[in-house]
């Protein structure tokens, strides 16, 4: 992974990931995006809406990534806490937003600004908005801090607004080569040298399994594109070399998963 | 959320979900399956193949979860480094599995047995086996650390398996009611009066989108079902206070996410 691009952490703050209600939806389109804005996803975290947890987290990450994104908790809520903590993260008030708070007013109906709703105009003081096109509640930015909400198309249009804002780095570039019937434990020395040879790229390999098939896709991962073609033609002669048939680019219908073979 | 439970956090191992190559599809089946044995997950890290990394999040987390489970990294190949950071994170030597190794040479034909497959064979000195139904290659306990495959249906076999040999506490039961255009602001100082009532059990609010229509469900959950049927039964009836059709249980199809509204 290139040394000198900035990095992002993202904390998943909700009860909800943790219980197994939903299905997280907002972890692959952030990393997605931010591979592509240059700004490699290094960690996540996904953690319950529990103040001291929320708190020491962020502060915890806020000092070892260049970037933190936060998704989730900034309804209106009891169980939306994370604005709050935040501004406890940072030791600043938390405190009517000088913009958001008299946009909201108005876009209710008098008497419809209840103290739920005005939790979302309340932020830790000196916040710059995130805005969507979507609620009428924004996120905010603090520092290194992205707070956005969780609901997926909300996020996503934060994401979209803040996007061209961020400054990244080189694009994380992906090549992909797959192979059904050669299994790992057979590729795995030929893959190894790929690495050694390529020390700037993250070589990959990744089994998947079919009803009545299985295979392996290789990925190649880095800022330099024409490295990681010729890692990827050097995977494709070694497939080749065992008798079988690289195919360019990812299998259809990814499953998901690494892990133990055969 | 009680206090009484064993709590459990997760490790996810791997770039893919990092650079958004895949989706995961670990983390809601073991938080189901964990909270169905009541070992609350309290936490999950994404985090990548990196050795440093993984052994100092291995250290962090063991000493501060009853229960740590890692999917991913233990396949045959370079970038399946897990199995020997955690034995670096004890301080353990990785060393020939006296019940793997043997298992594995046998199940390969003469020769097949090659450098990258006796890596599945190699683990940290102490370690019992997980095992599975699906790969000759098992993953390992040593403590509370359970290093489980990242391939699903590899780690969703390994998982059923050790189930009933963990130590579990008093189920967490979950109990919802949802409706259609009631705004969560509308429901929220109602809400928390709820929350109040029931200091042992988590109230979650949780809007979601159709398209055209909005609504909000709200989950009661914790160790005791008489006092989320009982919560449950109240935020029904603050519903039906506000003139709106409580609809028993989740809404079909699931959005995941919670967040701001309107």
């Amino acid at each position: 992974m290139p040394a000198n691009n900035p990095t992002a952490c993202l904390l998943v703050i909700g009860n909800e990931v943790l219980s197994g209600r939903t299905r997280d939806a907002n972890i692959q389109f952030l990393a997605t995006g931010l591979g592509n804005l240059g700004i490699p996803l290094r960690e996540v975290r996904i953690i319950p809406d529990v103040r001291e947890t929320i708190v020491d987290t962020v502060n915890e990450v806020r000092r070892t990534f260049d970037y933190v994104f936060t998704t989730g908790g900034i309804g209106p809520t009891h169980d939306d806490i994370t604005s709050e903590c935040v501004a406890a993260a940072f030791g600043v008030p938390w405190e009517h937003h000088p913009v958001a708070w008299p946009r909201m007013e108005a876009a209710y109906k008098p008497g419809e600004f209840n103290t739920a709703r005005q939790r979302m105009a309340t932020m830790p003081r000196g916040a710059t908005l995130i805005e969507n096109d979507i609620s009428v509640a924004p996120g905010f930015q603090l520092e290194n801090v992205y707070v956005m909400a969780g609901v997926p198309r909300i996020m996503q249009s934060m994401f979209t607004w803040l996007a061209p804002r961020l400054q990244g780095g080189a694009k994380i570039e992906m090549r992909a080569v797959h192979v059904f019937g050669l299994p790992e434990g057979v590729l795995a020395e030929g893959l190894e040298a790929v690495q050694a040879r390529h020390p700037d790229l993250d070589i990959g390999s990744y089994p998947f399994y079919r009803t009545g098939s299985h295979g392996v896709t290789l990925v190649a991962k880095g800022p330099d594109a024409a490295a990681a073609d010729r890692a990827i033609a050097e995977v494709t002669e070694l497939i080749a070399g065992f008798g079988k048939v690289p195919i360019p680019g990812e299998p259809p219908e990814l499953s998901a998963g690494e892990g133990p073979e055969e």
